[in-house]
């Protein structure tokens, strides 16, 4: 148990720490392409919360439940609990909108704690907002109290242990709390990893990572969280559920998998165990050039189905590269391996890959052979470690860019969705339609590969609209998830669905399956505490 | 669209051309260890079968449905789909009992009659039992009318077309009644596989497998059926349920998990797509020997976990040897091997594994050496590929076999669970012991593997009880299962839970996820007509 550490700043990402600002060639590219302005934020006295509005008799239940260390209702805790860190998020607590931050949060110990809050929450009508790291960019912890009087976030900061690891299976069992990081410590000290690492790493929870159906930069080879989850333990409001973590069973439909990607709606995840592996010897990053994204889209289509996939597999499309190395700068490391070695090759204003395969140092190597045979067969040039390493110390860098974007007026926002190998292209060109429609920049790249299609996840930047940016931001993405539904992809490839994507839930799974899962809420949440708005949109 | 051709002959396994009986060596082998008798079955007109209960306007409603020839009610239909082909169900049918046959079968050709016949069932209040290939071995198929007055099998036969297949995203979409052959060789016409192979291959329905979450016996490699599920389509009583075949999403629960595995309580499958994979251009079978039981499956935990694995991957204990190498005969070819291999090392009486690896010739000479290398430090010594094409050629002999036997008057069934490699002999020796109360011959095999464990799969034989066959084999079934839950067994790894393991349900899933599942059932099918009895028990 811990004190429930790693609550990021509240207006952005990361702790008070972090060192920001823009690479120094990125100022002119922005200026020019773009076009910087003014995007500062309050003061934290200046932002506004809304008077705790829990009754007296439900918090002496809740501490009852938890003890009073376990119940905070301070103004930096509800301020810091009072949105994820979606752009929309960011962009209303810059504006000293904390309004509806919850009414309290909520620390249980342990599966029986969580079970005492939701019997106080139910009988008095209260809302439930599970709360791991706070990482959402869907509004998946978006304190909203739906029809209820009062919110709460249920905090799992100080659910963090490492219950069990079983070493003979490669097993091991863990509070949702445990940041990734944490966690990743824990399982390194045995020879262990759960190699999972989202853009959200440093923050992330890895019950928030199970509650949202996952995927990290390394899934193409350790697989998406799904893929590593054996059991599962649950409180919901009605009742408790439990999914063993056999190997494999065909004992009937699989609960575990309604409880993954559940998003906080059905009840909150108390354990949760996992499939480890010994950890690598040898992380090996290198990067690729192609010609072009189609050349390289073709052979990382060929690697996924091969079974050559290195276990991260990315591919920039010719946008993110010439933004990349621009912004990299001369002086920049992308700059110096891209000059030098494209320059000779003459294959300027190609695609820019990032492969990196991870294990035993023979096996690595063995496995990297293969893959570059066949990146090399499709037209790559080889770029070498630097620019592997490049990438890989940049890897969770992405939000705090965001936040210095932000400080200089930028819209800038990322959505991903994923498809056939077929349907790639025809998705490719009519989302990025879209997003140039309402944006000065748009870039995307391959993120994730599968044998029978892709993900694609797109960045996008513009002015930001000084009188109305939320209104802004609605407006790219209203229509690009439009295009991404019309098109046949779906609506997040591991962003979840949170609020953001619940509108387009019904044109995702269709009637029938949202008749299936409304029954299960029913059944499970017949109050409808759990996490209103999100996911189902009730 | 077919006729709906491969029906089993009506006391057994496969059709009337087969010629059966027991391998010479074998019959003083099971005189001596466990007594041969007289399992003589009855003749076809001795069979009873119950007047056909479907009300007239009912059965002109269906026919109305999908017209004359869609609906069967003679006598031999009726008594090819009473039962599946479990132990028990072929004791029931050999000893003349089929009087709980369907009232009728009805064949739709598509998901818009599959609908009607929906339709015209929940007005009715009929109960509708899907079947496919009619292999279940739990139950599964059996026509139990539950409180309604009358039972149709609704049979997929005529629902066997390849609707389309995308080659570039190496995804095939499939009419649920298409037999597992007559897709391969569909697949094969283009150079593709899907690979899955249980035992049940020459007469199981994709959608069957799909239904009862299989698992073939190329599935180390291949996957399980879930693995390589990617969309479906049902048609439930209430609504109709369609998951779009992503390659990955994060878009909340998976309802594609429910419907997977759902045995047609839900509703009926009646489109699936499918992930399939170019054919390989090898198949190299072999065969292994290990001193024990117990070093070979060290072996297969460490090949499960460097991903060295073959793509088949299986290991029989002592017993199982002993009896596999003695059955074949002094002239057969596993003992000639055995013989040759095996005495010169002086390592008569271990444990015989058999390992195969698919794909180009290149992959299979690598993963093969990778894999054999660890097999040899784990003590096997290499019997070559006469043992593996052996294996090979006898894989789907099993329930040909069963046949023989209890013409002999023997009792002969196999049950399968799954465990984490920690608690696997555990379970192995608390399920054996049970069986060794009940049984002469106890042998089994690890039939799969996992990272994180892996099955195990009992045959059991012992001299028929004469005055009460099916009370004798509900005996050792039942103290098996209550055995394999005390010990944290999966109830079932492949076979499914019907109606045989359904009273296990709760034991198995607990009471949460058993609320979670009758709340799906109640929303998809109100009336309870879909499958009565299987699964859920309801």
């Amino acid at each position: 148990m811990s004190t429930g550490a790693g609550v990021m700043r509240w207006w952005g990402w990361g702790d008070a720490r972090h060192q920001g600002g823009l690479p120094p060639a990125a100022v002119p590219l922005l200026q020019a392409e773009i076009g910087l302005g003014d995007g500062r934020r309050v003061a934290f006295d200046q932002v506004r919360v809304g008077p705790a509005a829990l009754p007296a008799g439900v918090r002496d239940d809740l501490v009852r439940a938890v003890g009073a260390d376990g119940v905070l209702d301070d103004r930096l805790s509800r301020i810091e609990r009072a949105a994820g860190r979606s752009y929309p998020d960011l962009l209303r607590l810059r504006a000293g909108d904390a309004e509806q931050a919850p009414d309290a949060i909520v620390l249980p110990v342990d599966h029986a704690q969580v079970r005492a809050v939701l019997d106080v929450c139910a009988r008095a009508g209260v809302a439930v907002v599970p709360f791991g790291g706070g990482t959402s960019v869907v509004g998946g912890v978006e304190p909203w109290r739906g029809a209820f009087s009062a919110v709460i976030a249920l905090d799992l900061g100080r659910m963090d242990a490492v219950s069990s690891v079983d070493e003979r299976s490669l097993v091991a069992t863990v509070e949702p709390g445990i940041r990734a990081p944490a966690l990743e410590t824990a399982l390194g000290d045995r020879g262990l990893t759960l190699g999972h690492y989202p853009q959200s790493y440093e923050y992330v929870s890895i019950g928030g990572c199970v509650a949202t159906r996952s995927a990290g930069q390394s899934s193409v080879g350790y697989g998406r969280i799904e893929d590593q989850v054996l059991g599962l333990r649950c409180a919901a409001p009605a009742i408790d559920l439990v999914c063993a973590p056999h190997p494999a069973t065909a004992a009937g439909p699989q609960v575990r998998e309604l409880l993954v990607g559940s998003e906080g709606v059905f009840g909150v995840l108390t354990e949760v165990t996992l499939r480890v592996r010994h950890a690598p010897a040898e992380k090996r990053y290198e990067g690729f050039m192609f010609p072009s994204f189609s050349a390289g889209s073709e052979a990382l289509r060929v690697l996924a189905q091969e079974g050559a996939a290195p276990d991260v597999t990315r591919l920039s499309d010719e946008e993110e590269t010439r933004i990349s190395l621009t912004m990299s700068g001369d002086g920049g490391l992308k700059g110096q391996v891209a000059r030098r070695y494209l320059k000779a090759r003459n294959v300027m204003g190609g695609a820019l890959a990032i492969a990196g395969w991870e294990g035993e140092h023979e096996e690595v190597s063995a496995r990297r052979e293969r893959s570059a045979e066949i990146l090399g067969r499709h037209g790559a040039v080889g770029l070498g470690r630097t620019a592997g390493n490049a990438w890989a110390k940049g890897r969770f860098h992405g939000p705090y860019l965001r936040d210095d974007l932000m400080d200089r007026g930028v819209l800038v926002d990322t959505l991903e969705t994923a498809t056939s190998w077929s349907n790639l292209f025809t998705l490719y060109r009519a989302v990025g339609d879209v997003l140039r429609e309402h944006s000065a920049v748009v870039m995307c790249h391959i993120s994730h590969v599968y044998p029978s299609g892709a993900s694609l996840y797109f960045t996008y930047l513009a002015r930001q609209d000084a009188q109305d940016p939320l209104g802004q931001w609605q407006r790219v993405k209203t229509a690009a998830t439009d295009a991404i539904v019309a098109r046949q992809g779906t609506i997040t490839h591991h962003h979840g669905v949170g609020r953001d994507h619940a509108p387009w839930m019904r044109a995702e799974v269709g009637d029938g399956a949202l008749a299936a899962l409304g029954a299960v809420k029913a059944e499970l949440d017949p109050v409808g505490i759990m996490n209103p708005g999100k996911l189902l949109g009730v």
